[in-house]
């Protein structure tokens, strides 16, 4: 009666923090996978819950449980140093691994290094690791081993972004500044004072100014210039979205509709980019517990400024969810599967 | 040009949690004090502010270093273990102490072990700590060496029951109900997940249920049994603030005006406890930093139905602002100097 | 390829409210419907969105619309006296009606106006319309007219209390007291200073106590008298949500597991009612945004007493979840379909 | 036993709205005022409260009755359209008017029109009304008989980019961009759907984007082009506090701390503005309830980028503290009376 003849089964290692909860729940809306609970560390952590829920198949996070399981992709949705760890023993087994940490998502290890303050401990796997914005990289998604599914701020900014710059319509002299906020989820589920309650309600902070480890994401995928390229990450009073209010300059654009028709030739077939008519911009309900990435602009054109306004949910399409999208390529599932 | 020719020396210990903080700022606004930081662990935090600001006196929180620098009261805003461990030393160099933890609230040995779990560490100052509610013990505070500053709970319950307990007229057969709720901040500053923002944002929860370790205070000062008190304590996604509906069963009462009379006698000279018309009733805006104890109800005639509603802002007068009124007692200054 | 081999054309009216826009997004992943826009007043408010999104079906709310366009049913999300003007209209085209308002819900005319403070104006079907609540009365609903989908406050109060006074295991003497709090969204979407969020952020607040239009509707149901049972409305600084805290006192209970088996008898087969092993009890978070009641108790032995915790999604379960539950029963679809 | 010999009678209209309000509160603690509510039309409106409270002293809002009640100064804390019909009766009667709104801070008639998209109907006080920012214009407020008191948005931005506009070290070839975040009470009293708390809540949205009517205040006041100057307002969910965010390029600045010599010289007597060392930023919770402005900056030497970022409490320093910092200068109090 499933519309699939054959379930694939996955893995999800760190399925106890946020993007990992989000995982467990877009994934139980997918009728083509059965899913397992990757214990990591020996967590003694309970949730209390109703009586009688159904327990999901919990095996240790080794490839060789998940060999034994036969899984056919293992999401790891752990921190970077975490995911060093784990990624080739699954890889070395034939398993396909979708990680959600920044620890395969640059190419160059120096950058690396620089950004993230500290050495890459499995540099041997950023060569093949294929950045996973199906947007821009659909066909080397499908056939990827190591998928390294993008940050949260750098999917809201490249979709954004990147059409301007290949149509090379943005003053670039004038520098693009991108101004985001972001829901507190994204800094993970473990308590700081940082994310404590107290700390973040009533409260707006900026962090991290001009030095986020997101940056390099960005202009590696965008192909801009440090100098070039201005981000300040803010923390909202919410628990979740991301939304980004992109300034540029533009030059030679007589109408507001030049730029949403670059945007349209882009995204045309793309099912998870929405975008608004000129002088209306996305707020974070339009986008809140979907996979989407809304963008809209208001543009004036006797200064040439263009301000764009991307917003995403940080946990869907800027995680979990684009992680789903990414397993639908890799397991040639429809890619709205479970998304939509 | 000072109203207050001397200057009386405070300190306070444990001034980085939300207690101690507000106890800084109250103090702050307060022409008779002259305050001290009392630093009780190597802490290294820095909490990054203006330039310039003028830095507070800092001492190490021990009774040589308050003898030294002459102070005529220490504030213990620190945890019971904390508080027992420190309060005796300084009492006994003749130095006031004002503690804010549970520590000296209880006179039964038993009792506090029995619902605080561990055994009492300083059971010889029980005797003399004088329980800090001015309302109904203000004579015995005014000559107080140790005064045990009351529970945030407690006060919002003791302020509107103990009235109508002393008149005589709940139909205690029927019990009463305080079903109470309280912001986040009333937990403390040390981060924990159950304070996490992502885990309080868009919620609601009880917790310690018919078990709170601040029910025994209740039943001690309006003398009530523990089967006749039920009573939940509930988490509030906000920072701060106590509003607690409480259900009685009255008898032989006409009118609700009866019921005002019995408050307006008890509290006519009370500058901070105040009464609303019957059928009106108090939110937490009305309270909010502020040191006002707020009461409120509706009754019902027929059935005798009496609900209140008490609300206070749990780090004012139901911690800082109460130890602030208790201190202006024990040095005689005007009860309500830096608190309206 | 769709499961189902014919599609039921179902209307909303009232679609701009949050119950209405919360019906739409459950029934769009429904795949047995088919949606119309029912527009009931010339509204001209136009939410921005994103450019190309599929326009839903659109027509007048009159029963000749809703004839030439062969709905099965409609869903009145509207305020009482506009549900009251057109429920007999579509019934009379033999089209069936689901009533989101407090309408139909009272089978005692006399009730309604006491409690409503005007008039019913549509008494003649006050015979017909059966009460929505599935768990209690599913054979009914099926055949049904006319339902009248319970109140946010009724559902969580009825399906925690009604199984122990079926059970008569409840001291009634002792009054069985509901304290409830709401997010802001059960207010509807009219805007008004009350619901500013102004005035609700930071704030929690009782309204209503005693006197709050829902009570009859649980007296009606859990075959209470009006003297038993205390209600109080309370309104929390989040969106979507209701909790209760019930206290009662029962008799002759040796075990928390005796009162569990109650439960567990009553609701075994049910697929949204969720128990907790006793001791433990639900927060919002736990059924938000799904259509489960979760009810979790605490109870000592010694006095009896029982403090329940009843947690739904006031837009859900409490409102479109629950609507749609009916329509699954009354045109015949798995009871669960687009609600899981 | 007054500090002041003499009080001023002051007089409020509007001092039911979020600026009023806090007026009334900062007055209260003001020892050299005797206050007056000005009622403008006949509202209805009974906030319930404590009884007892002591009532303020209710007079209309006309010239006549201030006079009789020999007033010296009245705050318009009432939509620009009121202050203009109100203000010149006052001034007639040589009462000084304080001026919260739009009405007066703009010296030109046809940008008044263009961005308010309504004439002005008080044009002859154009040319007498002093705009009240302390810090630029503080002998002029001394004697001015009208002041036009900042806009919220305006002050944290003028406080942050004026110093450095004047010492001519920003390349302004690469304009300045305010990215602007507000709390909901910036938006007034009056319900409204945007401000609804279901609509604000877990939500950030932009608005007025390059049209917000508070550009022109700032372009008046720091003396930049309107092509310079990018300027986005958003909606925060909180109720109080301003925080911009502010990008610029400088020319020939080695060292961060030039430019903080640059805040240092011009602010340095300056009580109500509070500088960070460079690298270091305010977040909201550091000004909340207070009239500072704090400003910090983090500065890439490189790319001789500069990001600003600029807090106030839009209710204090952006409404009713910046007033009663002007009424202090007007009336000959210190300039921090009943302000720190």
């Amino acid at each position: 009666m499933n519309k699939y003849s054959k379930l694939h089964r996955v893995g999800v290692v760190g399925f106890r923090g946020y993007s990992g909860a989000e995982l467990l729940r877009l994934l139980g809306h997918h009728p083509g996978v059965d899913i397992f609970l990757l214990e990591h560390r020996s967590e003694t952590e309970r949730r209390h819950g109703p009586l009688g829920a159904q327990p999901k198949k919990s095996i240790p996070a080794t490839a060789e449980a998940a060999v034994r399981e036969k899984l056919s992709v293992v999401f790891l949705a752990t921190p970077a140093e975490v995911s060093m760890e784990l990624a080739s023993a699954f890889l070395d087994k034939g398993i396909k691994v979708i990680d959600l940490s920044g620890a395969f998502r640059l190419n160059d290890l120096d950058t690396y290094a620089r950004w993230h303050h500290e050495p890459h401990t499995a540099p041997e796997l950023l060569g093949e690791a294929v950045y996973g914005l199906p947007e821009f990289n659909r066909e080397a998604i499908r056939t990827a081993r190591l998928v390294a599914n993008p940050g949260c701020y750098p999917t809201a900014a490249n979709l954004a972004i990147r059409p301007l710059v290949e149509a090379e319509v943005i003053d670039r002299s004038r520098g693009i500044v991108c101004d985001a906020k972001s829901g507190v989820s994204g800094a993970g589920r473990k308590p700081t004072l940082k994310t404590s309650f107290c700390e973040v309600t009533d409260n707006f902070s900026a962090y991290s100014i001009l030095k986020h480890r997101h940056v390099p994401e960005v202009l590696q995928t965008s192909v801009i210039g440090e100098r070039e390229f201005t981000f300040v990450a803010q923390l909202l009073p919410i628990d979740r979205g991301i939304l980004e209010t992109i300034h540029i300059r533009v030059q030679r654009i007589k109408q507001a509709v030049e730029l949403l028709a670059i945007y349209e030739d882009r995204y045309e077939n793309e099912p998870f980019v929405r975008l608004y008519a000129p002088g209306s911009v996305p707020d974070l309900h339009a986008v809140s517990r979907t996979n989407f990435c809304d963008i809209g602009f208001v543009f004036d054109v006797d200064s040439q400024r263009v301000v764009i306004v991307s917003a995403i949910d940080n946990l869907v399409k800027g995680a979990a969810g684009q992680a789903v999208q990414n397993m639908n390529l890799m397991l040639d599932f429809p890619e709205t599967e479970a998304l939509l």
